[in-house]
């Protein structure tokens, strides 16, 4: 079962809080002058509840799954590439382990279930569900106790990476036509009409788009009694990858780990976390607004701020781990920068 | 003499642009799904000429100087705060120190004349042109023959620079009241009204702001028929460390190596720079849009893109360090992917 999806989250500690205010205001800068990058430090203490935050223990967990409704021909790319790129994650590759390698990141990839058979490969774990979900064109993509399988893997990687030591976690995706999936959550979720939100995802033309919609409007219209419930629309619409990132979310703030969100999939993710366990999102650090046409509007929903927006619509955790080096700057000029005081430097004027 | 700052500086190469471009295609991701680091990552390559960008060896240039306008008390802080941050950088305790540090980055620091006489400091050179600037509300700033040893000066700077193998330079600044200098010299090259741009700098009041305004509405007017190029406008309203940033920015493009501009003080030598020579923005980079009144208008003007918006305003070149990281992403992914042929990923449909 999973009835911990909505036990307590860690708190934030506002003496902490308090406290790193107050030190930000020693260091030697005009008061208020590191702007985002200050903000940032100070959540972190009031998380951490120290006087020292800190994420130089992190790391990139990436889940991969395959979809029915790929069948569909919702995607630019075919199935296969979903396989191909675990392989490539595992070779070093892709994207995300440029990226890794650069920050120092360990990287480690679920398998959740793809459509191919996969050899054992280094740093993919295999954690199969089904070969892919069902098409939830006319299917429910997953049983409700493929869900509770699903989102107990996930908790079982968050504390796994807990007792590791692990302070930041950047959870990522891979699953060819998961932003036909995500759309379709976000659309149920909040009552958006598809067309106001689909895009392109890896790169559909126009009338790519317009039949991605037509199926999200059928899917929707077909599934609706069902969709009642933040857990039962991700169990007709979802997918194994997307789920895993819901629960990862929630379990990162309920053990006191902060989570980089990546892009439209994942803020998705997020969302449905927020609804299922509001109090998670003091948790979460938006790291980048994508290209994904959805993308901005369910950051509005969340009420999140995002670092950066540099038009990217990879996943792979990429857009969470390019801004990493960000949340470290912030920790560490809180916690390394001289005070007026310790070298001597005169304040400002009254 | 100057005459050097009209010189040529190195061109784009086509072929590389459309080879960098070619390669991007090739990689295991959507076209186009790495969204603004392609664009730097194909800019690099097409300014160094090369398949494979790289700003690995990069270096932090903070030229320090102090202003006669901060007679005027234009600041929030005291005058003696330009000479305390020399030895705060020194002695590694300003925000820019721990930025460097986490990033690997050499810092140097030249002292180009402040009020308070400084002893020998661990990683400051002393090129000392005087005290300080006169007060431009009654003076020139400087005489042209200061101006022609602060361009130098920057020049040899840049030249060790480049000799010493950088690909990529972070300028940065320092000194007291600069703003007051930057807002003057950026409302008579663009003709601007003072009470549009000027910004609360290190942290003015209302009233504060308001008093700046009219010390630069009165110099702007005092010095009004001498403003006619932009050199004699750094000459009659700049600082010495504005003036060698904007010889900086011109001797990099000159000499092949890209700059990564800060913030607003930055931006306004850079304007100045486009002005004098405008080949030299394509090896600009514009690290970041500050909370400083102006700083948005000044990138217009220029028609930078800057890669974030953190609401910073220290200066000391912290946003452009800050963004380095990014950078290198930029590159690395360019470099380090793996392509659709050789990790045997199946490429888009048609």
């Amino acid at each position: 079962m999973s009835q911990w999806l909505t036990n307590p989250v860690e708190e934030m500690s506002d003496t902490h809080l308090r406290q790193a205010q107050n030190h930000q205001n020693q260091l030697t800068k005009p008061q208020g002058s590191l702007g985002v990058l200050e903000a940032i430090a100070v959540t972190i203490a009031a998380l951490q509840k120290t006087q020292a935050p800190c994420v130089n223990q992190a790391q990139v967990l990436i889940y991969a799954a395959d979809h029915g409704i790929a069948q569909e021909n919702v995607s630019a790319f075919p199935q296969a590439v979903t396989a191909e790129m675990v392989k490539n994650f595992s070779t070093g590759g892709a994207a995300i382990c440029v990226l890794a390698h650069q920050h120092g990141l360990p990287l480690q990839v679920i398998n959740m279930g793809l459509v191919s058979e996969l050899p054992n490969l280094l740093a993919v774990e295999k954690h199969i569900i089904a070969k892919g979900t069902n098409s939830f064109l006319q299917h429910q993509a997953m049983s409700a106790e493929q869900l509770m399988q699903t989102c107990n893997i996930a908790k079982n990687k968050v504390d796994q990476a807990k007792s590791d030591g692990c302070e930041l976690l950047i959870p990522g995706e891979m699953g060819i036509a998961n932003t036909t999936s995500a759309t379709a959550l976000v659309c149920a979720l909040e009552g958006i009409e598809p067309e106001v939100i689909t895009g392109a995802g890896t790169g559909l033309d126009d009338e790519g788009v317009t039949h991605k919609i037509n199926i999200i409007k059928a899917s929707l219209k077909y599934h609706k009694k069902q969709l009642i419930t933040p857990l039962k629309t991700l169990q007709f619409l979802g997918g194994f990858e997307i789920a895993a990132l819901t629960a990862t979310y929630i379990r990162c703030a309920q053990q006191g780990v902060i989570a980089l969100v990546d892009g439209f999939i994942c803020s998705v993710a997020a969302l449905f976390a927020i609804k299922i366990n509001p109090q998670c999102k003091n948790w979460l650090i938006f790291s980048h607004q994508s290209a994904e046409q959805g993308h901005k509007m369910v950051l509005e929903r969340i009420g999140a701020q995002p670092l950066l927006e540099f038009n990217m619509r990879l996943g792979e955790a990429s857009g969470a781990a390019l801004t990493y080096p960000l949340i470290r700057s912030a920790c560490l000029l809180h916690n390394d920068m001289a005070s007026f005081a310790s070298a001597d430097v005169s304040e400002k004027l009254t």
